[in-house]
């Protein structure tokens, strides 16, 4: 009852926070930037409180990331966990003036903002748990509440190789096989639908001539006449060949993500063709989202509360474009089980998202949560119900993904070294087509 | 602790829900429209769970306000307290095709968009009121934390007659007396500012010929050189006397408000003056903003979680105001203490809500809650610090207020009406200078 709640509420401070880097097992992706390693990083992050409710989190896990957060870390003591506006102005003065340029391939160009942004991102969603266990309710109630039980994700089918190159650190290869062609792409979609339900299809494409890929989504389409699909080229193509593409599927795709470069690339993309263009890499923060909108530069914006600075930042954005008719997807950045929920919480309290959401889960085959809570059923997963995310850290688990880390000798994500070891002469640069 | 919590957490379900109309005396303010009424209505909205704890609320208390409260009431029975985006949908659908045309004159055309927000608005303060008084925590925390302890407000001026027309029901003069000319306006500034510590001013214009408007705003320059001031002649001037009064008001307004009507109108006039132009007219929804930014029509948007919809709807203006660059203040309107304290909860937790708030505050002579916790002090409010609101419902007052709302014969807000008591050909029609 209220009297005890209050005294639990004087308690919901934080007294420690602990920030362990995990790897995980990764397969051989193929992207734009070159190839995913044999493991992906992230950071679990759980902050403890005076009432001994103890919230948890997940960022990236390379190095320059790490670094960020041990600085965050210091923002912390002492900070009510409902205290959302301190958690934006403790980090903003811990940071000072340092912009952390990691992931400007994926963000664009590194700024003080989008530096506290992510910082924010990663505590936030802690703090949001205790919120949510101290009061026995799941995050979406602290979201304004769910409007819908379950949340709708894709197939993300990626081009890939068997096994990694040869020379990397590696594991057993992954029992996918490989995908290089359309029948190649069809085939993994056909086991991804099957085995997870799901409705939507995504292809990440840039990796080889868009004619191959205009085939592979061709193929997609008359294998899956009821799924729709997105085409992802991560800005791998210049605006003509955008265009060039943009005619051949109009009227095939949900949307085409991030053809080209630039707000004022995929602006000149958008005037000439129907098709909506969707990005998470040329608006990436809210500083990039005046232009977009004066330009008409997309008509979709795959939030990630990872870099728009955590779930209530990302219904700010949510609330932008609603206001000024834009769509709402929600982009995936290989994920464990605690991001998924977070993502899951946010999308079902969130009204306008109504794309299904980006997940690389198909792909993982090791995890950090304890098993039960998230499970697809017709490519959909149902919101936590428990306290604050509702789901648990598998401590064995996480020691062992920790051990991982420290034995795998990776400390930064590099798609393009990873490339390079099949393909030297692999240039990374963009737009290749 | 979290078990407990979690009982009453399965109890915050809304059981009944009471609007009781009151009516509050006030003086004979004038405006664009006509003259203030001897009563102003209001509406005090109870609701009731089934955990015991009941959540206040206060909306505007004509007629049609009323009605639509009586509709919307329908939605709330087994609402959960946190469901903020149930009681939106809930709402949507009890008002079926219901569009208000009440406050028209102030918030623009009537929308379905509008009529659910005003409707959201009331109960939406009474929900976040209870889920503040379930954890014991005061409603700035349940909207990401206070970044202030204090928030400032702004002395509010009108021109005034002594007394309530002969013919009008009325009680005894108030003890204001007259301001129709500068020395007037001047002499009321100086008592609200030695009365209540305001730092700055805000003039109600409109009223008379924008030159002895002008000689106004001078002279409460001089008489307050560090007192910002703004003036509002709730559109009732063409573009072209907007933009006469800009050229001599460069420089001594903090900003100009509502000058002509319309998003078109204000546009011509931001597009010549310096000055920055603020409206709680023009841009009154959500839907009202894509033009406006398209247009740069306006430099400050007035928020007021009445007709926005509640105070998440506020803090996601709040989010658009700040990403582009938007300044953002707070419209006032006739409000009673609940509503005061919802206001001061909002502004303490909206970063960017960096401008003295409006507030009717000191013409009110009678008071629907508990005295104690809203004390001005250096033009500035406490953020009460109480669970949820922090304010309570003095019932004696509150059977008053009701009885004197049954007996004043006052049913809709009608300036117009009870000008012409006195002036008898006063059109009311806008623009009228």
């Amino acid at each position: 009852m209220p009297g005890s709640d209050r005294r639990t509420g004087d308690l919901l401070v934080v007294t420690a926070t602990a920030v362990t880097p995990v790897a995980v097992q990764d397969p051989p992706l193929l992207n734009a930037s070159g190839c995913h390693q044999p493991y992906q990083l992230r950071s679990i992050i759980e902050v403890h409180t005076a009432a001994g409710i103890t919230g948890i989190s997940e960022a990236y896990g390379d190095d320059a990331t790490l670094a960020l957060l041990a600085v965050g870390v210091a923002a912390l003591p002492g900070l009510d966990v409902f205290d959302l506006h301190g958690l934006t102005s403790r980090v903003t003065e811990v940071l000072g003036n340092v912009v952390s340029s990691s992931f400007t391939e994926l963000i664009g160009p590194a700024s003080r903002d989008k530096t506290v942004a992510q910082v924010v991102g990663a505590f936030e969603v802690a703090l949001l748990d205790i919120q949510g266990k101290a009061l026995g309710r799941p995050v979406a109630d602290l979201l304004g509440g769910a409007v819908r039980d379950t949340v709708d994700f894709s197939a993300y089918l990626f081009y890939k190789w068997a096994e990694h190159p040869a020379g990397s650190s590696s594991f057993a290869p992954d029992d996918w096989g490989t995908a290089l062609d359309p029948d190649g792409i069809v085939a993994q979609a056909r086991r991804m639908v099957d085995t997870y339900g799901f409705g939507s299809l995504k292809l990440k494409g840039g990796v080889f001539a868009p004619e191959e890929e205009i085939e592979a989504v061709k193929a997609l389409r008359a294998a899956f006449p009821d799924h729709p699909v997105r085409l992802d080229p991560n800005a791998n193509w210049t605006v003509q060949t955008s265009l060039r593409v943009a005619k051949e599927l109009e009227g095939e795709l949900e949307y085409l993500e991030d053809p080209t470069p630039g707000i004022s690339g995929m602006a000149e993309v958008a005037a000439r063709t129907s098709l909506p263009l969707a990005t998470n890499m040329c608006v990436t923060a809210f500083a990039d989202i005046p232009e977009s909108v004066r330009l008409g530069a997309v008509q979709v914006i795959l939030s990630d509360h990872h870099f728009w600075g955590g779930l209530h930042q990302s219904q700010r954005l949510a609330g932008i474009c609603d206001t000024f008719g834009l769509g709402l997807s929600m982009h995936s950045n290989t994920h464990l089980g605690i991001s998924l929920a977070a993502m899951t919480h946010l999308a079902a309290a969130t009204p306008n998202l109504t794309y299904a959401l980006d997940t690389h889960f198909p792909w993982k085959t090791e995890e950090v949560i304890q098993p039960g809570v998230l499970n697809f059923s017709g490519g959909a997963l149902r919101v936590p119900t428990g306290p604050g995310l509702g789901v648990e850290i598998d401590r064995d688990a996480l020691a062992r993904l920790h051990e991982q880390y420290q034995r795998c000798g990776i400390h930064s994500r590099d798609d393009l070294a990873h490339m390079r070891l099949a393909q030297p002469h692999f240039t990374g640069r963009r737009p290749r087509f």
